[in-house]
């Protein structure tokens, strides 16, 4: 049996989990952008409020809150918890998609098929939202409802810093643009390196999503490191298939455009490896991953279906 | 005795605590600059890492840091931890500094007499800077070394987000580009409008510089108000001083440009109640400062000459 009929047998569901947490998320980023920021003021800055709210809500697969709530799941944590702390994840994520798309760094006007926050509003506001949003991740994280615990929450604010930060997100973006040229400085160009900005740009994120719900279900060293490595191998899956849809492609199903890497110059591991050795280093690491769930057993098999689903995700 | 002799007398023994704070947060913020973000990856975003610095270290008065310590030592709180929460808070002025400058934003060449990191780099690496440093502020406030019971730390990092958000800095920044028409909308123009915009945009991290002392020494709630009380008058005391300085204010002592209030046609609290009667507004708020402090007694005497300090600085 083929891999594409393999998923398409555990599609349904995989699918009615996956949609369930993304309208449960969608609810709760609807509530939490709508609460009064402040007590008692007379002006309130709605335009950003509405910029916030365009970015992170009505769109996204909402990959990251799942994988909380599902690695959560394994350790009976109350789901409740871990779509909160889900959603700060999430609002990291949107936030970084607003400040990559600004003109300064990728320059996109189109994002999930509809005109980016400094299209639909400006740069300035656009600049705003995402550090609103960053700042909002963290409020999130922190609060009582995302864990009675106080040091289960210092635990989920520690990571969520480490994974967004320098060492995190923002260096491996750093990185990437160095990698197309952009100062006038060698970039990654070998597989290692290519590697580790992936690993600090979107990978570290990622894990940190599985690992939450190691986190928040105050589970054994072992069930952490084991989800630390599940959250590594579906990182880099889903660079190597996000490298791929960038070249295979289609701009209308992704609601962005194509064919950048190629047109920037910027090595990827499908530069580097070629389609045919991407795709089978996208098998291995799906392998990888649901090896690593292993000892969680049946109890994970959603866990293995969304590895499976991020490496042959066609949007 | 006019003010300006008071201040003199009192200026040697304070002046040199506002020095002690700054250089011991310039050898904090060097430090935690400098570790190596990630263990034993190939490549680091040094660019990223020198704009994080060139941004943070080398000039300020460390104001904040300063009101933390001097809070917190009001509580016998250990000067380290100060110093840990006012290296986090100074990271989410930084930050803000390094936005607010972009070219979508105020567009300023100058900040501190060199050039915004925008020009001495690029637009992407300050967009990234200030992402980096905004994320760095939570992740040194979460550390153990900032206090050892995580029930702390989630305050502060609690009271950093609410203070730097969108109910806090970011949402007032918002309100006062709408204040210049940005948008073509009315932004706020009542001092009541203006009072709030100014107490979200750069009364908030200032007030939580003073509340941070009394979450760290684990203070009584009456001391908490009374700091917070402090710090509401300190926060508007050093924006009225702020807006005089833009009128009144030579560009070469500042570091900065002046007249942009003006030119911009905004309202400010000099704008609504003019020279006189922000002075004579100054005055007041400097009393109901000090007024706060009182249950603090001598203890206090340094954030009383902080008060005057704000309120007549020149630079």
């Amino acid at each position: 049996m083929s891999r594409a009929a393999a998923i398409t047998s555990l599609d349904a569901p995989f699918a009615a989990r996956l949609d369930a947490v993304a309208a449960e998320t969608e609810r709760l980023l609807d509530r939490l952008l709508s609460a009064q920021p402040l007590g008692g003021e007379t002006v309130r800055p709605q335009r950003l409020i509405d910029a916030m709210r365009h970015a992170s809500l009505g769109g996204g697969k909402r990959l990251r809150p799942f994988l909380t709530v599902e690695t959560a799941a394994l350790f009976q944590a109350p789901r409740e918890r871990a779509l909160m702390a889900g959603a700060a994840i999430e609002c990291v994520h949107c936030y970084s998609l607003i400040h990559d798309d600004l003109p300064a760094m990728d320059d996109d006007a189109l994002r999930r098929g509809r005109p980016t926050v400094h299209k639909a509003f400006d740069e300035a506001t656009a600049i705003l939202a995402g550090d609103s949003l960053l700042t909002l991740a963290f409020d999130i994280m922190v609060r009582p409802e995302t864990h009675p615990d106080a040091a289960v929450r210092v635990a989920l604010v520690s990571g969520l810093a480490r994974a967004a930060g320098v060492g995190g997100m923002t260096g491996g973006q750093m990185l990437d643009l160095a990698a197309e040229g952009r100062f006038g400085m060698q970039g990654p160009r070998s597989e290692s390196d290519t590697l580790t900005m992936q690993a600090m740009k979107t990978g570290a994120l990622l894990r940190l999503a599985c690992v939450a719900g190691a986190i928040l279900g105050s589970a054994p060293q072992d069930a952490h490191d084991a989800l630390a490595r599940y959250g590594n191998a579906l990182g880099q899956a889903f660079q190597i298939a996000d490298d791929l849809l960038d070249v295979e492609g289609d701009a209308a199903t992704l609601g962005k455009s194509t064919g950048k890497d190629a047109a920037n110059g910027k090595a990827t591991l499908v530069s580097i490896l070629g389609l045919d050795g991407a795709h089978a280093r996208l098998d291995a690491l799906v392998a990888d991953a649901e090896d690593a769930l292993a000892p969680f057993g049946a109890a994970a098999g959603t866990l293995r279906a969304a590895a499976r689903f991020v490496a042959e995700r066609r949007a």
